[in-house]
């Protein structure tokens, strides 16, 4: 199994304009969001990037990724009908293939740049099978993610079987249904955002869009997949930043500066600004 | 002397998106950066606000500031003849009327949230002239700013009338012309980035664009206007962050939120970041 494609979605109505901000990267280029994500797909060899965008945006987003618009196609979603819709709507770019699939509103800050994709990408394409990347996450945080419950598969030590997968549990469900054996109590595996999907996904979606008059989640028919076939969660050793949170810009932007080539820049800055500040509130 | 008109320059070629980022504001709502410079407009009681644009980005820029699309107008500037072409272009708009000018890559953080505008639309009004914000600046910045050569002018202890303007002066430059007396040995009264201009200033203009072959500076135009009539330069108790430089845009925020109401909220996340961090590093 050989990944050549990627699909990015981007089209969520209130976090459209995320992926045009820009950041300085972790080799201290100024860059989008959409193009720091189309680099990290890059990075794992991939070759072609559907990215899947509200009806009109297109325009704004081939603006920022300059050069990347030779292997970048735009897929419109042309209604808000939920994330597993919008995967969908790159059914016939994915035309069949598995792919790597990211969101648009996280950055991944790993052991390299790009590090994270190419690790779930590599896994994916030795184990053979779907591969959702995922991380050890407090049961606060679960009302943000999509939630799985897996059984250790391998030696790796980093990998499990993934048996089902619910969409921002409560505390409650997640304790009946999600604990995973051999986990630090209230800690669950929450989606890193981003996954290697099979043609499963796309056949499963074509269903549940069919027949839904709801939002279609992704999570619902990655429980689907993993009943069907072997689907993988991979445990990243890798911090994910949100984008769309509140500071979430400003969180990503310090911790890619403070994992790059300008760590030492960026703390001068900080300490700087934290002794004017002080300055003006003894004033 | 009232002022009703503000002229925000924003057509710079490498700067363009730069009004179009997001930032949260001081008051902890998300922000463009042009959001946030027509609100310190709007503070200092000015109705009507002429953005000048690269042609074209009109409606890219109408979609960051949806609350304030009434009272702006969007001036394309045709061609990029420098920036005292670009405060020209907005002559039918001023009209014959004194206005308020920022620039659309500096944004500031004084006392309160628009409190920088407000206060040299009032000096401006009390003082019946110009008014340019200045800051005293060390002379390694000479390269970045407009300079200006005065003498103290009133008992306020924050008012110099300008006798000369000079673009990005070498240090030899200006220890011969632009030295204040009074002012600490190497450091130099700096435009700010907030001026209000009389309509002087486009008579001038009007020439220096009908006759210039090069990029028209303001600098230039403002030494003329200086030697014609009374200007003020009114030094500013305050911060002015550059967000075109490196890292502008962070050090934009972080001096934001420092002063702002989410100051703990974001000390706390600096903190978590930094120990992460140093986690990381030492794994």
């Amino acid at each position: 199994m050989k990944i050549r494609k990627a699909v990015i979605t981007a089209a969520a109505k209130s976090q459209r304009r995320l992926p045009l901000q820009n950041l300085i990267d972790r080799d201290g280029q100024e860059r989008s969001v959409l193009a720091i994500l189309i680099e990290e797909a890059v990075k794992a060899q991939i070759e072609e990037i559907g990215v899947v965008v509200w009806p009109g945006d297109e325009a704004a987003y081939e603006q920022v990724i300059p050069e990347h618009a030779a292997r970048v196609r735009f897929i419109p979603q042309p209604a808000p009908r939920g994330y597993g819709h919008a995967v969908w709507c790159a059914r016939e770019f994915t035309a069949g293939d598995p792919f790597l699939h990211l969101v648009s509103d996280h950055l991944y800050v790993g052991a390299a740049a790009g590090a994270c994709a190419s690790r779930v990408v590599e896994v994916a394409e030795a184990e053979r099978c779907a591969v959702s990347a995922v991380q050890a996450t407090h049961e606060s945080l679960l009302t943000v993610y999509g939630v799985v419950g897996a059984q250790r598969a391998g030696a790796a030590g980093d990998r499990y079987r993934i048996e089902t997968v619910v969409e921002k549990p409560t505390p409650t469900e997640a304790e009946q249904r999600l604990v995973v054996p051999g986990m630090r109590a209230g800690y669950y595996l929450c989606f890193f955002g981003i996954h290697v999907l099979t043609p499963a996904i796309m056949d499963i979606l074509d269903e549940t869009v069919a027949t839904s008059t709801t939002r279609v989640t992704l999570s619902q028919a990655l429980a689907q997949v993993a009943a069907k076939e072997r689907c993988l969660a991979l445990e990243m050793n890798a911090r994910r930043y949100d984008v769309g949170a509140r500071y979430g810009l400003l969180t990503a932007q310090l911790a890619l500066a403070l994992s790059g080539r300008d760590r030492d820049e960026v703390l001068t800055m900080l300490v700087r600004l934290l002794a004017v500040q002080e300055h003006v509130d003894r004033v």
